[in-house]
């Protein structure tokens, strides 16, 4: 396939899977008790902060067509993965509002976060009951054969995730962070989910642990090629696209890859950046300005781009023979090459 | 049984509770990644903040005690029910966490909070990890055929908890709380997870479902009873063996059930806590002082003690009849007698 034609594939792929997971998603999120379900709804993009029903999406839904193609790729129908697709969505939405309360961001998708309209402490409620209702669909819908299994990787890479968002924040007072560092953060924060959504829609689909192990490492490596597009498009994003503020994670002096592969580069450009980085005195909008064309010059934008290249390569390289990939393949290639 | 006994029955069911809890307990820590299980073990008073061993224990294991002494009340070995009584425990722990982020309290159990060590971010890092710690127990350790309606039980009593633990952040800044809204809070933040030990006690012992609903229902009067005693001993306790600082729930103007039905009573006291509760002006120490005496004046206290006991009561009222009850009705006394 070609380039313009995998995207579009890929597109296909995760609009459909978004179709097909969102009634139950929506049940899900239905069920929880009142003040909750509320901020849930506000959350997914059904509705204003004052419950009026809009429609501004809940998201690409990349861990719902992951799980699903995933069955799909082992022979199943990818309807058996739903309560996978659901129980992903729902774990990510539950990090992604802990992580604004965390980050202190006000914004997400284009509209205020949760604890930006009913402060932090409402928020951390609503991700707790996210968690919670994550887990539930697993198990109220998956088999006793299958359910112990599918929990287990389920919370195991909630773990990793918490330990890569704890790296994460830490990074922020560190005086410098290696390559290294920045991929094994990573990889907890972004690639052990996008992994287990892989790897739930194989455990749905009763595929064999090598399989499920395999679809896992697929997806790891397309976690990491994820995160670092998401790195990039938030220094060079279309805002109106990506929902976030320009120039936000430098403002905030966040270590995303670009930042740290420019830093290490040994370049008059990644001594500028340094100093403005090690500085004590808040970053203007001006100067985020400056600061990214310093990590452009600086190489960090080019090997951010090739870094996510070669991982959503090493994705299809790990994807079990037996597999059909198409979907796979085109959602791996939406990772690196994603402009939202 | 004389009431002297009851409560060292109670004592001796706690302690060995935790003594066979202990060593899983552990091991469940000691699988979180590196930062986490510092700050776990911290938590669960095994080690000072620098990492050097220590032991001020981890609680009074009222939920681990419950989950054993249900497995035991429906004829099976308590030891079967050493995986759901962790999971109670690790469950208690992730909440206690998160909600000492949103109260901003500085102190449990005698020592500094997580958050305040080591900030509110890295708290909520943590409360999250032992959320999926606790599930994970239940799906390694339990059979398919239990693992299910377990898990379900328990993500579902944590919803339940989100819910109240809402709704005791919005009474803060409510002018008014009924009796009525107390309850509902107090039974979801503090009921529903007592509750829930008692019935995943029952299910891994391969009780009916019948038999597992009449715990849950047991464990839930005793979640009201311990939540109200709770609330007295945030007033009028010993902070030496609190662990909590004197006074501090009134500096809050927490709306606790002594409050509530003092603030209910019509009475001249009434009159003078209510100006107090409704200025804007922060309450100083000697102010909560004189707020506690209040409180015993327009009946608060007495209302509380008499209300707890009631629970207490309704909650022996409904153990299954087939149960061997010893050392649930200890817990239940000990619930609404403790000075702890």
């Amino acid at each position: 396939m070609s380039e313009t034609t995998t995207l579009t594939h890929a597109t296909a792929t995760l609009a459909n899977a978004r179709r097909l997971c969102e009634p139950a998603l929506r049940a899900a999120i239905e069920s929880l008790p009142d003040p909750l379900r509320r901020m849930a709804v506000y959350h997914l993009g059904w509705s204003d902060p004052d419950g009026a029903a809009v429609r501004t999406g809940w998201g690409k839904g990349l861990r719902a067509a992951l799980a699903l193609a995933a069955a799909s790729a082992v022979g199943a129908d990818p309807l058996i993965a739903v309560p996978a697709a659901v129980a992903m969505e729902l774990t990510h939405n539950f990090t992604l509002v802990h992580d604004d309360v965390m980050d202190a961001d006000r914004m997400r998708r284009g509209r205020e976060t949760v604890w930006s309209l009913w402060g932090a402490s409402n928020a951390i409620c609503l991700g707790d009951a996210l968690h919670a209702l994550a887990i539930r669909v697993l198990s109220d819908a998956l088999p006793g054969a299958t359910v112990g299994t599918a929990v287990t990787l389920l919370e195991s890479a909630v773990v990793e995730v918490c330990r890569g968002q704890y790296e994460d924040c830490a990074f922020e007072t560190r005086s410098s962070v290696t390559v290294e560092e920045y991929l094994s953060m990573a990889a907890g924060k972004t690639g052990a989910l996008i992994g287990c959504a892989c790897a739930l829609g194989a455990v749905c689909a009763g595929a064999d642990m090598a399989t499920v192990e395999g679809l896992d490492a697929f997806g790891r490596q397309i976690g990491l090629a994820f995160q670092i597009t998401d790195d990039v498009l938030g220094i060079w994003g279309d805002s109106g696209r990506t929902g976030k503020p320009v120039g936000g994670d430098l403002i905030r002096r966040k270590r995303s890859f670009p930042v740290v592969a420019a830093l290490m580069s040994q370049t008059p450009a990644a001594a500028e950046l340094s100093r403005l980085f090690h500085s004590d005195a808040p970053i203007t909008a001006a100067q985020a300005t400056s600061a990214a064309a310093l990590v452009e010059t600086a190489g960090g934008k080019r090997r951010s781009e090739q870094y996510a290249d070669a991982k959503a390569e090493a994705a299809v390289a790990v994807i079990p023979r037996h597999a059909k990939a198409d979907d796979l393949i085109s959602l791996a290639y939406f990772a690196s090459h994603r402009n939202r």
